[in-house]
């Protein structure tokens, strides 16, 4: 980030007409998004794009989920139809929606929303061997990559994280207890919903699968061996975005980890990342910490798809136009408390 | 409000392709517009104005603040060219901002964006008798109601509290203390940035004043005696528009002291508001905690104006348009959990 533009960035707020400090972590947000653009002001965000990446599961016929496998494309379909959470919020905020199929079990229809990067029809049962190959991992990563080359050379300005996939906290749980060195029990979680037999039973695969890794083993290899391809796409997305000096706003547990990831494989590319909520997933709290990221909306969601980054989105431009378009105490002719 | 909506409200909720409480504190807002509105879904707010109430504070003169008076009247001038803090967040949302002089110190002029509604210029120094007459506050809670009333009649859907006054916490610390019986100590906060000694002596002066009131004081006459004249017109305000069945959005700690006012002379008007956000100011939880409200945004923000309201804007609205946009399991079918 450029420290120039940071350091600008915070004298500014010192001189506009408001206490010191008056406006929180918005400040916070403002003087990171001057360091990314390297500009002061910055340019207020005005293109979200929200990339939901899909992927299956193996280790759901363990029955870590009440949900059906299924449900993963069904709801792939309704984000091309536009009917759901995600898409209501995005449209509220003005933000696109892309899908990225990049491991869903079934086969997709492409098209201008739904982008299909298929590695694999679904992951491996992580429970009993590794969720994929470490070449499958490195394309995941790959198309992750891609995509925020893509919406940044379509002109999108800011990228939000978003996920689909039935089951997919329980890869979330094994790369954050494998990344941060927590226990199983702390990071695991009920996801959208499951009972305490399952939670128990939950926890046992993320502790047996997390126990397999090397001490020594490396991202990229914790990622293929316990991750999902949604992770490993959107651990991807992440480094693209930063490699273009974008701002990305993760959303909930899944990103989280997901960025975890990418953290790993590049610490700088965080400092580019927002934390847009906190989920009331357990883990989620974990990962934040170990990201360092304070997150903007705190209000119980535990949806995923990107709700949260979407209604994060109105409070990253907002910081970004305090910077702007408010009045200093000299424009204003207002008295400062030191006058 | 309407059960009837709200319990539509409800069901849909569980209908939408999203596992049942997943969008958290949202969901409820969904359900209290529903419930203001009397239909489901709820019509999505889109024509948000921000009310600023501007007034000076007699205790001031105890040096309970380190900004001078003037700042008041030289924010309210900042209002009106568009370059404060509030301006840039209601832009940022779409709303309008209006600012009504109920009790500036020195004279403001009026016109499209500032209403010049003044009871008296500046109220009386509350450390040493009570800030203003019973007649005066009155008219101060009747000049809140007439701009909520126009406001509506002008066509906006939602009302969001903003509130200007050097030393405005002082009073909002005296209002919370006496309507909630909560210690001066407690209350009593730093504001928008005091030290030790000056925090020692303004607990000490809303202790003191809040002690001459007599025990079955009634809501009018703890106001004029330890209140503000924007609290007045935040309480009519907030008053005026539960009665034309408007959701009211509270900023931060003045906003919630007035509305124990509202609270204390009409507890059903409190159905009608959400918390915008939670204030650093340690007294604004106690008030929230007694108003039983939740705020939406909680980024340690301290400015008041209106800001925290503002930034809460596009969370209500969003939460309208989930219920009535987002399609259900049925219409999309996607299979539900229990299929």
């Amino acid at each position: 980030l450029s420290q120039t533009a940071m350091r600008q960035a915070r004298e500014r707020q010192a001189q506009l007409t408001k206490p010191a400090g008056a406006l929180g972590a918005l400040e916070e947000v403002s003087i990171q998004l001057a360091g990314i653009s390297g500009s002061c002001p910055p340019p207020a965000p005005e293109r979200p794009a929200v990339a939901v990446f899909a992927g299956d599961h193996g280790v759901l016929v363990q029955g870590v989920s009440p949900w059906p496998q299924e449900v993963t494309v069904g709801m792939v379909e309704n984000f091309r139809a536009g009917g759901a959470a995600v898409n209501v919020l995005a449209r509220a905020c003005g933000a696109v929606v892309r899908v990225i199929d990049v491991g869903v079990a079934s086969e997709v229809a492409g098209d201008d929303v739904v982008l299909v990067r298929n590695v694999r029809r679904g992951t491996a049962d992580l429970s009993q061997g590794p969720a994929m190959s470490r070449a499958e991992a490195e394309r995941a990563l790959a198309a992750g990559i891609s995509v925020a080359n893509e919406l940044a050379d379509a002109g999108h300005d800011v990228l939000l994280t978003g996920d689909m996939g039935i089951g997919n906290t329980t890869p979330s749980a094994c790369l954050l207890a494998a990344l941060t060195g927590t226990p199983a029990e702390v990071v695991t979680g009920r996801g959208v919903g499951i009972d305490d037999d399952t939670l128990a039973l939950k926890t046992r695969i993320v502790a047996d699968a997390v126990a397999r890794l090397a001490p020594d083993a490396e991202p990229i290899d914790v990622l293929s061996e316990v991750g999902g391809l949604e992770h490993a796409g959107l651990a991807g997305f992440i480094l693209g975005a930063a490699a273009r000096r974008l701002p990305v706003i993760l959303d909930g547990v899944i990103a989280g980890s997901a960025a975890l990831v990418a953290q790993a494989l590049s610490p700088e590319a965080i400092h580019y990342c927002m934390a847009g909520h906190r989920s009331v997933e357990p883990g989620h709290r974990t990962a934040l910490e170990r990201l360092g990221l304070r997150p903007l909306v705190d209000l119980d969601l535990r949806l995923g798809e990107g709700s949260g980054a979407a209604l994060a989105f109105p409070l990253v431009r907002s910081a970004a136009l305090i910077l702007d378009e408010m009045a200093t105490f000299d424009s204003a002719g207002v008295a400062n408390k030191d006058d």
